[in-house]
């Protein structure tokens, strides 16, 4: 292990960095990479962000690899970038002070399912698929879904949330406890298995969306469901986008247990049909999904297509089969890649804000928009950027967030004092008392002095 | 203002804070008092640990009025502690190092009621039922219910919980966001109105549930629901305590949504049955509560009772009139007083501990104990003090927690190295960023060196 140590704030001396990397080298052989394609690939962006590559790639087995990495690197003030899937959107990957990509992928064990308790733990390379694969048998299933298969420590760490939270609750909601390496490689177990608990600060929910800057997560105990007895999947077109809307405000103040409820317009629609080769109504139209025994899913369809009437809403048209079901929503997840194709060659940025439902009536009020730009057209570049300032301003101003479920990475840190005002120092104030040194994930969610 | 300044660290010098409170006087006049019984009911323990009162009590009634309050006690080293009704169970109230007891009662206004969002914005003083009066022609209510008729701010600050949590959540689940004046009298505002955000820390559950250690809440942002079509309260008495637990886990695993569902002892069920001059059974009872559509109710309690029959349940006695299900519940709520009752005089030691589901069959795990002491009989309390160690040390075990819902406070401290380990150190490296002269709600949740 390195000998030459630098100081807290330094950036870490080229000597301090190659002792690291050798001695890491040596430590972990072909796990440990310095190639050039492996460090971009693991800066994937998926968006217009520059790709920023670290130094070298490490592929950790155990919390005490770990935990022996962060500690090495914590030595010589080399910053740890802990990696999942690499499908998160606003540049978390990025490694602008250079630095470990610390790839968790292969810490993928399910550790334990309790049936009983509706929770299982796992390993933070698992992905949301791999687990519901894995729960299929027991009749539960984890409802978090983002899209993307992501693992399950990158969603907890983005507090990543999607198209099942109006009923079931983000990551934020879902992750009971979890284990976390610490800046100083010490590992700390927050939470438990008890559903409830007043026992001292919320470390577990601290650590949920704090992507990486606090702690790399190793385990994580999540709050299972139980397979609803019937699952009913359809869309409804309405003759205007405001119909949705109003139709979508209705259902949840009159308590319609909603499992799923999203909104697409016009050329999304366009764009998904092209893609997912589909043919549904081009116009304003709402996924949706109801959970329940038979009688209650379809007690809650009656009450649904009664609102969406009244709304200018056509029939619900059904996908019966499990294929159909997912294939419908497997169209809603692939909108990114939908859009994407409808021009290719083009910068693609994903982004989202959340408001009060009243102020956008779907769902839980998360709004996605999806600019495509022409990497030669810097003005078209500008005018998006002044597009995405302005959508944040209103969503602050209607008391929204700049992100409902995409996270802060480097992409919005310029967003966050106007949301949070002095909440970003008291942020700052226990990043700088839980990682002085500043190598967790430096340069993401805030700006460091 | 005082000129006499102490350091950090230090305890007030006597003539640092004669001095404030001369200033405190003169500024707030009548609702700056320290009358001796003030005092001492604002120290108000509901229980076995001994009453240490503030030094004096303070009535705020703005945001600004509790920084201007923080930011002069901070200049001379003064504890403020916040109080809402004295309701809390494990000391939250003692002034253990003197202090303003700072009394939020008064800041008792509904500030906006937000149908459409199912969201509302109130003071920390307002309490539970309060709020509930006030919305009821909205159609909406709040569901957390500890029992008391406990401050909204002291319930966020406790991260209570109570009988409806299964369905509906907690404290922690049900504050979107809140203001809070910190350690040097800033201000700052978390979450916000939407439904779900990944914009940077999660302050809002980090305040929730931190006991007054890291900020004084002044205003709260909570989600509500819609008042269920169709409410139905009942009893069922079962043969065994096993069999009580076996038809709760069961119908959690089949996910029937119950609304609330809660378990009592006969000792129990003597004791209320006594106090609120109910004719119940005497065994193991259920107290249950159903919420939904008529139809969806009505379903959840055919596949309830066929689940109670098969494991030695009675018949399911309903309250069907909204003043029996009021008179049912208080019986449940009054258990504490109805305990008291049973042996006049005695201390009352009111604890509680969370296990996974599996460990207690009963709704969230949360299992409440309330053991009675004569003051007189020392070697008793001892015993008591031992069988408390003993069921924490079990609740540990099954990866429960020290407590479900009452909070730390001064009872728990010991208790949360076992429950945490390392944590605690981050706890209290994130209390000694935001509190670095350690006056807010001092000797509370962690004993600092």
């Amino acid at each position: 292990m390195p000998t030459v140590m630098a100081k807290a704030g330094e950036h870490p001396a080229d000597e301090a960095k190659e002792a690291l990397f050798a001695a890491l080298g040596s430590r972990f052989s072909e796990r440990f990479s310095r190639s050039q394609s492996l460090r971009e690939q693991h800066a994937n962006t998926l968006t217009w962000l520059k790709v920023q590559a670290p130094d070298a790639v490490l592929f950790a087995e155990t919390t005490e690899e770990v935990a022996e990495v962060v500690k090495a690197c914590a030595a010589s003030r080399v910053p740890v970038i802990p990696f999942g899937t690499g499908t998160s959107l606003e540049g978390h990957l990025n490694a602008p002070y250079g630095g470990v990509s610390l790839d968790l992928s292969r810490m993928n064990r399910i550790l334990a399912v309790h049936d009983a308790d509706l929770d299982c733990i796992v390993e933070p390379g698992v992905t949301r698929k791999a687990l519901n694969d894995h729960l299929r048998d027991s009749g539960l299933f984890f409802p978090v879904n983002p899209g993307a298969d992501a693992s399950l420590g990158g969603m907890a760490a983005t507090r990543a949330s999607g198209t099942n939270a109006v009923r079931y609750g983000t990551m934020r909601d879902l992750v009971l406890g979890l284990t976390a390496v610490l800046a100083d490689g010490s590992v700390v177990t927050t939470g438990g298995r008890a559903r409830k608990s007043s026992a001292g600060y919320d470390l577990t929910r601290l650590l949920v969306g704090s992507e990486g800057t606090l702690g790399i997560i190793t385990s994580l105990t999540l709050k299972l469901y139980g397979i609803p007895e019937t699952i009913l999947s359809g869309v409804c077109a309405f003759d205007s986008l405001e119909g949705a809307c109003n139709a979508t405000i209705a259902a949840l103040q009159m308590g319609v247990p909603l499992a799923r409820i999203e909104l697409a317009d016009e050329v999304q629609m366009r764009a998904c049909n092209a893609y997912s080769r589909l043919t549904l109504p081009e116009s304003s139209t709402l996924f949706l999904e109801f959970h329940g025994t038979e009688a209650g899913a379809r007690e809650q369809v009656e009450t649904f297509a009664a609102i969406a009437a009244a709304e200018g809403g056509g029939e619900l048209r059904w996908a019966e089969r499990q294929e159909d079901r997912t294939r419908l929503w497997q169209a809603r997840h692939d909108a990114y890649w939908a859009v994407r194709a409808l021009k290719p060659g083009a910068d693609l940025i994903a982004t989202d804000v959340c408001v009060p439902i009243s102020a956008l009536a779907v769902g839980d009020g998360n709004f996605h928009v999806m600019p495509l730009i022409d990497p030669a057209d810097a003005a078209g570049r500008l005018r998006v950027q002044e597009f995405l300032d302005r959508l944040v301003a209103r969503a602050l101003a209607f008391e929204g967030t700049c992100t409902g479920e995409h996270g802060v990475g480097q992409g919005k840190i310029n967003y966050l004092a106007a949301e949070h005002g002095l909440g970003v120092g008291v942020m700052i104030a226990i990043k700088k008392a839980l990682d002085p040194l500043n190598i967790l994930n430096p340069g993401k969610i805030f700006a460091l002095p």
